[in-house]
């Protein structure tokens, strides 16, 4: 039976028959083959965006899928194609857009937020939105293409060379992709996380990642950069100690990449800024060229992605995959098989 | 008589005589003409840097003068040039000036804070401290390079553009000189400043100025821009008003430079930064090029350099500058005359 989760408040997920929809003009119908839950999800399932979805609200947007049905005037796509969607709708009319940066559209249409997502059978959504998978790339792993294109668009803005001292301070999915992502343009990379397994996760990946709580972490960086510092730090964690600490992690002139969503607004040392002329910008979602990065990457077969799933259920254990990544401990992606 | 001004902490000024120092291999000594007081002065007259300056202590660094003794070894420069100087020196042996950084040395020795400075009759510097200054600039303008520099490498470092829409947060001496610079740059400039002296005074250089207590500083940038937000926000307020309003007035990947310093580490929506894609460096003195680049303005002739000099005193009025300065009002830059 064709099935849809639906969020429905209050931490209520209902599972029920998913309405297929007719592709219209420039659109294409896609049967969903997998979809990763992610810590947006999260924050929706516990009522932190009731504000901006309409529920029932159908969730998911890290997902890869095969085309079934295909609208009036798609000419670069067929039936049987197999893709990944980038889940952004820009307006094209606003100053984000004009200004060439659609990505971060003043009006921004997030499919699986603002509009309805994977988490069912069939998807219906603009062509434009498509980038199809290579044929050495499975619907599993592209599964990660979405979260593995966030890492590429912010290690490409932050301009990573062969040879730069890295530190990922925060080691989830995508704090793991981003130093992955690094590494892979010849980084040294260093991966602070405080969640004991997945520091050994990481060290697994063939990572450096220590716990700050455990090891001084400036000491170490310090150390391992003859005292000179960081030249990137991405703060992935969110957390007001890690907005300290990567102050204290940069070398002059090094740049401070911020990731997470800060819900909060942290203090931060300014006075450093300006003392050894540190750099900071936000980076938010993916350019297409950051999705055609990232499936060629995952194409390579060099990342340990496998590594980084921590399991694939069904659909209907949404509810269950929720609960688990709010405990927090021993897990780090969970894709759903549909 | 040779004299000199000495720091002796707690409010302290004492006018005493001035000991020239022979120049020593690589040195020259200066007859001081002209010396500006710097906001970084009145924090020592506070006891803010106690720990920093060594008492009784020479202050002073925003200089003109003439060279009166050459030492041995200096080749570039002849006794009766006018000259100001770069009041830096580097260690030439840490990470930053190994990575060509040597403005923001690890152990910056700034001459006038942690060596004595101007603030006095005679005062002996490294020849590669010096900057020529042309026929056609006065010894009392000369006194306004350094402050000037300081301008030129913000709004270089911000790569400031034509037809840049610019905010400078704060109109003192240093954000009033990064306006003018960035409005020489060809921006369209606005200064925001609650001091209504200094908000008609920058009217009168020719500057749109608004008070963000009476006006609505976000609506107004907004309003001149469609909707899209500044491209670049200097903060040189050093208010935690001003790290706010900075985030609210970029545009879509916009630039906030941290001018000022700040005491306290103030709250920064770091959300936004992520969310809009901005940028924000720090930015601390100055390069040589600077020198050269504010040097090559001021005898441009085009900068109202004159509007800006409150009053010009003499040496011993140094202490009523400081109290002129911390209360504040109808004041901009006070000029000791030598």
């Amino acid at each position: 039976m064709a099935q849809a989760t639906f969020y429905e408040g209050d931490r209520t997920i209902r599972v029920g028959e998913s309405q297929p929809i007719e592709p219209g003009p420039g659109e294409v119908q896609l049967q969903v083959s997998h979809c990763g839950i992610c810590g947006t999800d999260l924050h929706i399932f516990h009522g932190a965006m009731d504000g901006r979805v309409t529920m029932p609200a159908v969730l998911g947007h890290e997902m890869s899928g095969t085309i079934i049905q295909v609208g009036p005037g798609v000419d670069d796509f067929a039936t049987g194609d197999r893709v990944v969607v980038m889940p952004l709708a820009p307006c094209h009319d606003c100053p984000a857009c004009a200004a060439g940066h659609s990505h971060i559209c003043h009006n921004l249409n997030f499919l699986g937020i603002d509009t309805p997502g994977a988490f069912q059978s069939y998807w219906t959504v603009p062509a434009e939105t498509l980038h199809p998978l290579p044929a050495n790339l499975s619907l599993k792993h592209g599964a990660l293409i979405e979260p593995l294109a966030v890492a590429c668009h912010d290690v490409r803005l932050a301009q990573v060379k062969a040879g730069d001292h890295v530190v990922v301070v925060g080691g989830g999915p995508i704090g793991m992709l981003v130093a992955l992502v690094a590494k892979q343009y010849g980084a040294e990379v260093i991966v602070s996380e405080i969640n004991p397994y997945r520091v050994t996760l990481a060290q697994d990946l063939g990572l450096t990642a220590v716990n700050p709580q455990e090891v001084d972490l400036v000491k170490l960086v310090m150390g391992e950069t003859k005292g000179a510092g960081a030249d990137i730090v991405f703060e992935v964690s969110g957390s007001g100690a890690g907005a300290a600490i990567m102050t204290e992690l940069l070398r002059a002139r090094g740049l401070a990449v911020i990731v997470a969503i800060f819900a909060q607004k942290p203090e931060i040392d300014l006075f450093r800024f300006f003392w050894r002329e540190l750099r900071l910008r936000g980076v938010r979602v993916y350019e297409s060229r950051d999705f055609a990065d990232a499936i060629a990457l995952a194409a390579q077969g060099d990342l340990p992605l496998d590594q980084l799933i921590t399991d694939i259920r069904p659909l209907g254990a949404l509810k269950s995959g929720f609960e688990d990544m709010e405990r927090g401990g021993e897990v780090m992606k969970i894709l759903l098989e549909l």
